[in-house]
């Protein structure tokens, strides 16, 4: 099994739509990559029995977590706790690539 | 409940020790950093029931993951599955900084 990867070698494109990728998955956790393009979006949903967590690697997102609205770029972590809504917008200018956790998995 | 977090708002430094902060927890996941100086070690251990990432957010590692030692920086994810014994060494020059995912936490 593959331990060790880059995720620039692993980010999901496809124009229009929100492109994932799976790192790396267990009957624990999904750990993937999420990429939108400028003006793509993930509507606003909930997951009640799943915890997630956004980490952005590039770009920058408007994000809904519940009431919140907030944009995040680089470094920013963003949690969304199983039965809370969450989304992510790019109203950017450039692609939006996110580190994503899913646990557990869909 | 705070949902969004700039990491480097969060770097833990405690100098000769792996530094550790949680940014979010729920039942089902610990999501943190761990932030270690030059010439320090996270000895080799094994989780048994607990899956483990580690993305490198600054610095460069020289991470063990069962058979396997290999040096990763910026970029690279590294898993740590339950059962299979691995460390992170600070062989560099900078400080390493590591988000770190446990699935169930400890």
């Amino acid at each position: 099994m593959e331990v060790f990867k880059n995720y620039r070698d692993h980010v999901p494109i496809r124009p229009g739509k929100v492109g994932k990728e799976t790192l790396f998955e267990s009957s624990r956790l999904l750990l993937g990559l999420n990429a939108l393009e400028p003006r793509v979006e993930q509507s606003v949903h909930t997951h009640a029995e799943q915890d997630k967590f956004y980490h952005v690697l590039e770009g920058e997102g408007e994000f809904t977590v519940g009431a919140e609205v907030r944009s995040a770029g680089p470094g920013e972590v963003v949690w969304a706790p199983a039965g809370v809504e969450h989304g992510v917008r790019n109203g950017g200018e450039r692609r939006l690539v996110l580190l994503v956790g899913m646990v557990p998995p869909p």
